[in-house]
């Protein structure tokens, strides 16, 4: 969108490739694709919609085959002579009077008028902080590749932690019963579960907001509605959740129902404390495992700034339509959401916002018209939820990319026309 | 049922256990349990209706449960010391005045005056007779283990023919991409397929039928409401089903549209002819293949019957009730049909006519009654599916044991009032 606009662009990539948390085996570190992963969004949905997937694709692709697809977009604009790889950004700091100083991992110091940061929120595991200590082996669900890599999970014990995709996918490929594991999911917060298919379209096709009803209203039709799924993690034995169906990200599973219904995974409530290599939970009970798989989410994480000047304490990170901070107008972020029910576009409709700021054509509110903004958007995408990490970044697609569309972007442009354009250029020197 | 009769009862077993298809590598060779299998009944509906499933078993419990139960079964009815194990039938001759000569593997020959036949009819491999020859490995499900037993299937290509229960739960564990198997799916006949949960129950305590209404009625309204269970293996690439919804037993999986849907399986139809590794499909399509997975069932074999005197070519039997050859009253099958949604309770309605029999209280039709009755029940039963030797024996169990409690055993009690009760007793000599 921003060479669309004519607009110069320098992009720091960390790896030897592009294709971030998609890129199996990123040399980065950053993904977290274990070998199994499928994406949990339908490819009506992922597609971009200037870039649809092929046809020939399946309802569910494959992480290799969202590699390929994020490969043949790189090709179709011509973007990766505009990327510096295994060149990340390892500092930014800001200029007394704007625009930015980088230093990147060759050690050179650059200069640019406006910075996106687009770094991802994927990749940074978050584990939980039990009292006590576990003697056996511990992994994150960012590490698992498969059931023989990097640990050996055959005839072993096994504690998954969490009711998120991850959790929920590790959970029943372990319990495989041809590798011979017991397995156990404890969750705290539980999770509703929805599956993939329904009546046998990608569930994802049910799923459409409008923006001329209030979300409160359309959340109620869909909980009136959620018994047809059989989503209520209680009736397989799993804890009630703490907040109602699709006030957060919903887990999505068909096979999870099913192993829990076959007695092949054990459900759990929290666990209360670690000692040795026995795990307590808050029901009272324990057992003994050999592996705690901790499928607890990530952090949002900015290595490259001061964290006195930007951090995300338990992942908050309030911004003005999840991409401005008052105050620093030469800053962007990018994807820091969790968008039901799709990503890519809605990283497409940020997109549009980015490029029609950077060319001048959109200019931002006063500081505090966005403060105040920011409260209102957090209220109607997450003010119902319960105050916890994993949902600080909960927005709704549809009506985020309508109200960009149809509201902002044009206010902004209302706003450009009236008052001037935003000057980035020259900032830095 | 015939020892609370008072019946003299003794029992052949070749095996040194009980439970059948449910003794996982049962030493006889006649399970045909693999690893993983979990039973597609619910406990609910599977559970004898005098000795219900133990509250703490999951829904749908694993082979090691099942068998776990009929021991409880056995020991709560003191069954075992009526069993002769690792002593089956060798032979079984009619002797000419009525009556049986058997010979058993002892060597012994016994006499008795009423022989009962319930071994089984899912232990015979059924293969399929494709033109050409294929050079990979082949094996049935009947042999199939677990992905690395009694084969190694790791990193290879495999096709798995049939889309029964066996073809789909063995293609979903190879396909898993831990695995790293490429996994084809063929199927000539196609079938519809039914969750094992819906709305988070067990979709079989859905499936009722009444005799109140005519099963073609239900059956409609069934077909009518389908598309809410995705049923229609046409959405996930498969061809369509040579019978309507619920003509025939359907398929159950929960992960098989799955699997497809994310491109780890993929559908073919019927296979043309096989040609070296090369598989070649009725689409025209070829591909090279390691293996191929037989799942194309069973057939129903009887080797201590001469196959003159019984025997089930394409795997037709008919008989009276499911049980009587007419012409041959001192011969009862018990077990050979596939009864929806539930085996062990229709057994046991089977079990109640076989005792009031073997006890004089019961008396059969005329023989050519019961040629007339074998067909009209064939016609309600199985009439509507095509003639298919997996779809033989297809009855519905509610259908089945209300016909039996409330019409057929009272009216062969007003029968055996009026005409005097069987005389089986003294036949042996």
């Amino acid at each position: 969108m921003l060479t669309d606009y004519g607009i110069d662009v320098t992009t720091f990539e960390s790896s030897d490739r592009i294709g971030g948390n998609w890129a199996f085996g990123n040399p980065n570190g950053h993904s977290s694709a274990y070998r199994s992963l499928h994406i949990d969004t339908s490819k009506h949905r992922l597609s971009f919609k200037d870039f649809p997937m092929p046809e020939s694709y399946p309802d569910f692709p494959h992480h290799t085959q969202i590699k390929d697809y994020l490969e043949a977009y790189a090709a179709a604009f011509d973007l990766k002579d505009r990327i510096e790889f295994r060149n990340g950004v390892v500092h930014a700091e800001r200029l007394p009077g704007g625009g930015w100083e980088l230093e990147d991992q060759a050690g050179e110091r650059r200069r640019f008028d406006l910075l996106v940061v687009g770094n991802g929120h994927h990749w940074d595991p978050r584990t939980a902080d039990f009292p006590g200590e576990f003697t056996g082996e511990s992994i994150h669900s960012h590490h698992y590749i498969d059931p023989h890599d990097p640990l050996d999970f055959t005839g072993r014990r096994i504690l998954v932690v969490g009711l998120g995709n991850s959790a929920a996918d590790i959970a029943v490929e372990l319990s495989s019963r041809s590798l011979q594991n017991t397995v156990t999911l404890s969750t705290r917060s539980s999770a509703w579960i929805v599956p993939k298919y329904t009546g046998g379209l990608p569930a994802d096709k049910y799923y459409v907001t409008t923006p001329y009803l209030p979300l409160a209203w359309q959340r109620k039709f869909l909980q009136k509605m959620q018994f047809m799924a059989g989503s209520n993690p209680e009736l397989y034995g799993l804890p009630a959740p703490n907040h109602k169906f699709f006030e957060a990200h919903p887990t999505q599973s068909v096979e999870l129902p099913l192993r829990l219904g076959s007695g092949d995974i054990t459900p759990k409530g929290d666990v209360a404390r670690l000692d040795g290599a026995t795990v307590h939970f808050v029901d009272g009970t324990s057992s003994d495992f050999d592996v705690i798989v901790y499928a607890t989410g990530y952090n949002i994480t900015f290595p490259f700034f001061d964290p006195d000047f930007i951090s995300a304490p338990e992942n908050r990170l309030p911004l003005f339509k999840r991409m401005f901070k008052p105050g620093l107008d030469d800053l962007v972020f990018m994807g820091f959401a969790q968008a039901t029910p799709t990503l890519f576009p809605f990283v497409e409709s940020q997109a549009r916002l980015l490029a029609a700021y950077a060319a001048g054509h959109y200019r931002l509110p006063a500081d505090d018209d966005m403060e105040r903004v920011i409260l209102e958007d957090q209220q109607k995408y997450t003010g119902h939820v319960l105050d916890r990490p994993r949902h600080t970044q909960q927005v709704d697609y549809f009506l985020y990319e309508h109200d960009l569309r149809v509201k902002e972007i044009p206010a902004g442009r209302r706003r450009a026309a009236r008052d001037g354009p935003p000057v980035l250029a020259g900032r830095a020197g």
